[in-house]
């Protein structure tokens, strides 16, 4: 039954030779790994403009530069990426860059910064789609944090699934997004243009915000340029997901890499042209009164119409569906990890669906807390959001120009890749740059806490790979088995009357050795009815076949400390025979249903428990299943 | 570190010679066995004159008849027990008493009706002591919940440390409640009989409630005697523990019940009479103004001063500790009805402490469960709680007439039992009318729940004894050990590399058996590193050696499934070798440390428990452990 629930909600086991029939074309790539960056379009501009609110409706003029330098900073990155792609066809993550051209600990940094990421991109993705949802319908919002669990339980349940089920699940609304948006900036434009600049809202609200500044100073500039570089995230995924593509591989990633930044770059511009032209200032979140800006804008291009209502529910879509990205990339992060011992094992094991379960359960758990932590608004996420992904970008391109400098040094190489390098540079130093903006400006808001997190992580890194490096030494063996001192274990059987159970142990204990002993812990009920029964049950048979009879210990427990006492016994018995080893054979009610747990003592449980406890390498423990018919 | 934290809070492990050195005489019985018996003096006439309310005024001079037919039915109550105390010496619970006359249906429900009392005891004792102390600091109330886990959990503590030192605990507050209350009673008889019958009050009450009823029907005297029933609950403890008094064991029994009925007795005839003679009425709890009777009579005769408030702490103090009697009642109960097999064995199993822990454990969850459900205001369980004690009264008071009865018969007896029998009669039928008035006039207000719940207790006694029965008779054993078909084992290694964990299990393998089987199950790695290793490891050494050399089974599980690929050979050898036992043997990395759980993949512990639930009786489970030095 059980079986069937997990076939029906999680899909049949999958294959290990299934696993290329579930790779992705460039298409399918857009909603597989674009959805974090596409998402973002529908806040990076709007955390821009925020900054800018103390400006006044003045400060709508100087969304479309920040915007500009974002859009110049992300084509940089897509230049730098793409060598990252055809360098690394086997999944170039930042870790994997960093790690084999700057050394392990760049490495694990930028695994770090990364897995900070997409537990951030998950939580602020679906806190962020919740909350346009509840600007939409505003009772919603006493159940924030429900919407947001509840979500983020539906999309780790797809990914448990598996991952063409998933990209086929978010395909729609993306498309959807992508067309209905683009569609009315399109149709914005051409209004704009009709308007000679000046273009009617059809919508317009009636706030205006009271300016508190007069000039921006460059401060408030860079600060708006940081907040809006969590329109830089996501773009990471496609080279980290190189694998997923289907052959030609590296063409395909490329390809779904250039059209994802394509399309975020026309978002971004769309939304920032257009918001100067109808002259729309972004509103303060969670402040009565509050709009989206991407609501504000189409409302103003298109009227509360059909449209507009299209438009809004695909980017509440594709807001709670980006958390995808990074339910989708965090397991495979951590899958290169532990297979590098950095992370526990259990990380790199494919679960039914050929997917990472242990990784998608992780993220899910750590993402839930952050919503609940949060109650399910993220504002103050968003700048540690960015900070990670710059970090992991940062050291990725570094890494690159490490890459092609070693490259070079190789003197068979005919073409010298002077492109390559200086694409990757460029990107080295943009996003350094970024990064170092975003440091500053957004440190006491949160960024700190990168400074902290990120070494926490790197501690547990070691101590995991201590951890295994101590394991593997421990059990390296080059010794061949060696056939020298054979003997049977010493066998001693823990008896509490004489039973089936019993019986059934000690005819096990026969085939293996000649050496028994039965052992009776005397607990203050007296051992006259054992005496009989060993002598009329074990001892009497044993002598009328010609066998040595397995002996009975009887012990004291006046304390009830039954497990104590035979530990004292095993004690003895390892001084007696100290070439041997010691085999404690324990009866075993086996119960098969579960209310039959309360029933029984448990003490084969507790007994067993103890002696792993003791930890001593000489006893054996065999346990003799009794099962009820 | 656990260990001594251990015992620190439940103290040392107590051995079984020691249990006779923790018995109790009739003095220390009062606090230990009575403490319920006298604390329901609090509530038991409160309860009676709250019925009368609709009196107004008037029925005050009810409250003084009601109690004495309550003081009647006592002290028949009292001789009856004193007979049960003769006759069972070695404890005689309504259950042991009811079984034994009337056959183990009415021990049954006896037992079931006590249990009930029991749990109840404790939900009432201490939601009435928490009530007493928030009337006197109201601002307590919202932490009305709060302070009865507290209390629960503490007086649970106590008893989990063992008998004598809770007597010893609870001996202070309860004597100081004796005379206190006599004393401020018999204070208040002088005062009004100096008053000539007509005493004035220190303090008095400004509200006098409006009478609805003009004259006072028999319904509704009878409905508040079986209010005040509840005065009756705690007498049965004595009998039921008569095994806790030292020698002479019935004497001191009978003492202790003879004292604390007397005591009980005074207390009722005091208030009931003071009440009357200070018009004083009862005031409705759970409205604005309420105080308790006690507390409105105590004021009355001594002011609110030192005296009033020294009562008052030790009202509280004995019916926060009146719990205690249920909380060490019940555990023996539970052990007697579980060496009957009716209740999980583990309820028949001494503690560290001589105490039967689990019964303890188990009695506060309960009346945990009943405190959180009634969010601590158990007004509602009192009727509940009169129903379950009088029923195990009838059913012993009847079983001891049987009882006397079947020894009429013996012819050798010379005095014939006519006072016993008398004695016991008169207590079943007083108890039994007793039963069916509060039956009657309570049904409505959660009478009936006893009638749900009894018979699903006897429902689940009957299932566990049919459970171990059922047991019982599949371990029953008859055969003697015999030496025919002795065979070695055939053993089954699971094995994931060459490694010490390996070697180690192969050694063991080969002291026990010439027929080994490495297992090796192929997920999509491949086996050229293990086809080599096992080569140059075992298969090379073994023929150096001169000896069969253990097998290499290699199996590919495409779906990762590695458990069911094992069980298919197991099944596979078990045809193979039909007469011989199949011994799976498991290496088994320890985790010594708890954060070591997260980091290994328990594929020993799965395999196990999916070998368990295979429930293949042939199937023998050696665990080989591992430790990390």
């Amino acid at each position: 039954m059980l079986k069937n629930l997990f076939d029906i909600l999680l899909g049949r086991h999958l294959s290990n030779e299934e696993e290329q029939e579930h790779r992705i074309g460039p298409l399918e790539g857009i909603p597989v790994l674009g959805l974090d960056a596409l998402g973002s379009s529908a806040y990076g501009p709007e955390a821009a403009a925020t900054l800018l609110l103390p400006l006044g409706i003045a400060g709508t003029k100087f969304v479309l530069p920040v915007v500009l330098c974002l859009i110049v900073l992300l084509l940089i990155v897509y230049f730098s990426y793409r060598q990252t792609i055809s360098a690394y066809p086997e999944g170039g993550g930042s870790y994997t860059v960093a790690r084999e051209n700057l050394g392990p600990v760049a490495g694990l940094i930028a695994g770090a910064a990364l897995m900070l990421d997409y537990v951030l991109v998950v939580a602020v993705g679906i806190s962020a789609g919740v909350g346009a949802l509840i600007s939409a319908i505003p009772s919603l919002q006493s159940h924030t944090l429900a919407l947001c669990l509840v979500t983020l339980t539906l999309i780790s349940g797809i990914n448990l699934r598996g991952v063409k089920e998933s990209g086929f699940a978010f395909i729609v609304p993306t498309y959807v997004f992508v067309f209905s948006t683009l569609g009315v900036l399109v149709w914005g434009v051409f209004q704009t243009i009709l308007a000679g600049g000046h273009p009617v809202a059809l919508v317009n609200r009636a706030i205006s915000p009271m300016p508190t500044l007069e000039t921006a100073s460059l401060w408030l500039l860079v600060r708006s340029f940081a907040s809006g570089c969590t329109a830089m995230t996501g773009v990471e995924a496609i080279s980290n997901g190189v694998k997923l593509f289907r052959e030609p591989t590296v063409k395909n990633a490329k390809r779904s890499l250039g059209i994802i930044i394509g399309i975020l770059a026309l978002l971004l511009l769309g939304i920032a042209y257009l918001a100067q032209a109808y002259g729309i200032s972004a509103t303060n979140p969670g402040e009565p009164g509050y709009e989206s800006l991407v609501s504000q804008l189409v409302a103003a291009i298109v009227g509360r119409g059909s449209v507009y209502y299209v438009t809004i529910a695909s980017v509440i879509a594709v807001l709670l569906l980006s958390a995808n990205t990074g339910l989708a990339d965090f397991p495979r992060i951590c899958q290169i990890l532990a297979n590098d011992n950095y992370l526990p094992h259990i990380l790199a094991e494919r679960g039914r669906r050929l997917v990472f379960s242990a990784g998608i359960i992780s993220i899910t758990i750590l993402s839930a807390i952050l919503l609940i932590f949060f109650d399910g608004v993220t504002d103050r996420l968003i700048p540690l959001f960015a900070i990670g992904a710059l970090l992991a970008f940062t050291m990725s391109q570094t890494g690159m120009v490490a890459h092609w400098l070693k490259n070079m040094g190789q003197k068979d190489r005919k073409n010298k890749p002077y492109f390559s390098i200086a694409a990757n540079a460029l990107g080295a130093v943009g996003t350094g740059v970024a990064l170092l903006a975003v440091m500053i400006s957004k440190f006491t808001e949160g960024g700190w806490f990168t400074l902290v997190c990120i070494p926490t992580i790197l501690t547990l890194f070691y101590a995991v790979k201590r951890h295994y490096d101590h394991i593997a030494r421990q059990l390296h063996c080059i010794d061949p088995l060696n056939y020298d001192h054979m003997r049977s274990p010493v066998v001693i059987v823990a008896i509490r009357n004489w039973n089936r159970m019993t019986r059934k142990a000690l005819r096990f204990a026969m085939n293996i050795t000649p050496e028994i002993y039965g052992v009776y812990v005397d607990s203050g009920r007296g051992t006259v009815q054992i005496d009989a029964d060993w002598e009329k049950y074990v001892t009497a048979p044993a002598h009328q076949w010609g066998y040595h009879p397995p002996r009975l210990i009887k012990l004291k427990s006046p304390y009830r400390q039954l497990n104590k006492t035979i530990m004292d016994l095993i004690t003895q018995l390892e001084k007696d025979h100290p070439n041997r080893q010691v085999a404690v054979l324990i009866p075993r009610f086996v119960e098969q249903k579960w209310y039959h747990y309360i029933l029984h003592n448990h003490r084969s449980v507790l007994f067993t428990a103890a002696l792993r406890l003791r930890a001593d390498p000489r006893v054996i423990i065999i346990s003799v299943p009794w099962y009820l018919q």
